[in-house]
């Protein structure tokens, strides 16, 4: 009755999860204890304090939901509104539209600004729909993992606040693979996911509040919603009180935990280095033979390689055989992209250039076994070429 | 900086997490997967065939929530409950209270029934409430982990149905260490916890729900109020249509699937007399240095034992005790048992004769220490003889 494959090794270049380290899968099988134990209380203080250093910021209210990325979202979103509160979400992919989904599943009055998927929005985007009706909440997505483009952040956090209103910032792409200043940038509200930069296992999310936006949490007229997802209690979990919620995923726990030293030891800056460079060597071996990023030029994320499937190849035979051939894991497109991309991620201890060398040579074979026309061979050379450059 | 034990292990004799088996712990440190990997779906339905068994059902929407057990409820209850929709709640612990909060928060229109914490419900008192006032849904737990009372479940199904509710069971204490009949007693929607009687690390809920239950969800004519807990859209991703919802936890189903084929392997029926066993066990070796249960007599659940402190012990002390010169972990009162009870749990890996014979000697040590008067070694005579007795 049961198949399950028990011994599988893929090479996750989708984008997340990404290739986890083996210290820290050891961390995560780990013996389990106990949610109020205090040995486990020691867990959760160091790894906020290793999120504090991976969102740069000096937020208290910094800590894990219980749950996946999206998990982290609804909890800024369920927090931070009230039935009625105006808010307005910067759509330019899927999981922008999941934040205007959300937030009208939660209440909000919400306002919606579009961008053609893969564009970014322009600072003066969001000040014209501010000025036309203001909002408590302005999200946006940082790096939208379905379109592979990177929002600049500053400029816009200075026209929100102008106007009055908070910051909430998706980073769940890209925290830990490039530069998320939640203090210099002045982001009230941002949330994240284990699987993605941080390379540890999917099932948590990190997020983290600013004062201005614990205040709106602590005067709020209305209950929050969700229970599960109530930050009013979870912080007194997370704080001295150590005040029972839910139990938390234990061995998660360990595992994040890992993966943040291995962030800290590497350093935000050398390892968003690393993203970049992997990014730009990628990028020169799929230019060498003809394939095309569809995000905006010069807003690509280095984590999110989001390409277009060249014409007369198939799209879903070519991801089936990079898997069952090389047990590489790219994906497809999402949404309006659906068919009509590839996303490849590098993120984590998956942005090596092994990997990005391995997956050229792949997809050329892949191209090549469907009769594409294209230089044999080219995609490694530039790559190759380029990494010699950079080094 | 960093300070976090990393080579501990407890016995855990808490009401969850319990301990978990070796092989469990090594399946939850296999390499990551993608969440759209075809062995990952069929990791996915594995899951789904031996949740089934667990819970005895043939409900097809049989799964996993990406949270703990109060994301199975939360789950539950918001599928189920429009705004101003009327939820009948039996209140006798902290459980059965958070589904009331949780369906007020979520717009339902909730009455409360409530009995003496530690004691069930008559039939009739769920007959009379609803012949005051129909419900849509009547919300039980089924072991109040707070009081250690198990809740007859059969008969109070005839009820609900006869008045024309569905039934919402927390089975998050019981599934795996006590007979959990989902078909048989006609529970519309149930919940569990990973980390109970299932002894999986915490993170996971397994729910299912009856074909009555999913035509409400079907039926809806308001959107669920949470993205991440819609089961309208999480059963697709976990049908033919693997439809992406969110990145579910991998590594912690691969530990899933693992501890439930332990289930099977064991047999429910063993299983559940082996929780009662050691349940009885224990018993005779507290009733024999005078500690006494808080439960209603004839509805002690075998793997929540929640005894009185003592008079003059001091009830922290004990416990902590316990953690350090034993590492056994049990727990202390909740809500109205706060600083009262003790809450000893043997659940799935943790029920073990070896487990009790250490408890109560570890137990009779620290009561000594604070000078209790009793017969010293009495507990463990007491428990060899019955063990003796059963075997």
């Amino acid at each position: 009755m049961i198949k399950s494959p028990t011994n599988l090794k893929r090479v996750l270049m989708a984008p997340g999860p990404s290739d986890v380290e083996p210290r820290v899968l050891e961390a995560l099988s780990r013996p389990t204890v106990g949610h109020l134990d205090p040995a486990f209380m020691q867990i959760l203080h160091d790894i906020r304090e290793l999120l504090q250093y991976t969102f740069q910021t000096r937020n208290e209210l910094t800590l894990t939901m219980s749950g996946s990325g999206s998990a982290g979202m609804e909890a800024c979103v369920v927090n931070l509104i009230e039935p009625g509160d105006p808010m307005l979400v910067c759509v330019n992919g899927v999981f922008s539209r999941r934040m205007a989904d959300v937030a009208q599943r939660c209440g909000a009055d919400v306002s919606i600004i579009e961008v053609e998927w893969g564009k970014v929005f322009l600072p003066e985007q969001i000040e014209s729909a501010l000025e036309k009706k203001p909002a408590k909440v302005v999200g946006v997505v940082h790096a939208e993992t379905s379109t592979g483009a990177g929002q600049p952040i500053e400029e816009i956090s200075r026209i929100v606040h102008e106007h009055g209103a908070l910051l909430l910032v998706d980073a769940v792409a890209s925290l830990a693979g490039m530069n998320v200043d939640v203090d210099g940038w002045q982001i009230d509200a941002c949330y994240s996911g284990s699987q993605k930069c941080i390379s540890c296992p999917p099932g948590l999310a990190p997020v983290t509040f600013s004062d201005a936006a614990i205040e709106v949490v602590e005067n709020r007229k209305t209950k929050i919603q969700s229970f599960y997802l109530d930050l009013s209690v979870i912080r007194e979990y997370w704080g001295t009180q150590h005040r029972y919620h839910h139990t938390a995923p234990i061995n998660m726990s360990y595992a994040l935990l890992e993966a943040l030293r291995v962030v800290k030891e590497e350093g935000l800056e050398n390892r968003w280095a690393r993203h970049l460079a992997n990014h730009k060597i990628l990028r020169a071996g799929l230019t060498a033979i003809g394939i095309d990023y569809i995000t905006q030029p010069g807003y690509e994320l280095p984590m999110v390689n989001a390409v277009a499937v060249p014409a007369g190849i198939d799209d879903a035979a070519v991801r089936s055989q990079l898997l069952s051939e090389f047990n590489i894991e790219i994906a497809g497109g999402l949404g309006d992209f659906k068919g009509k991309a590839w996303r490849i991620g590098l993120m984590g201890f998956s942005s090596t250039l092994s990997n990005v060398m391995l997956f050229l040579s792949a997809l050329e074979k892949c191209l090549a076994d469907q009769g594409a026309k294209f230089e044999r061979g080219a995609s490694i050379a530039a790559a190759a070429h380029t990494a010699s450059q950079m080094a």
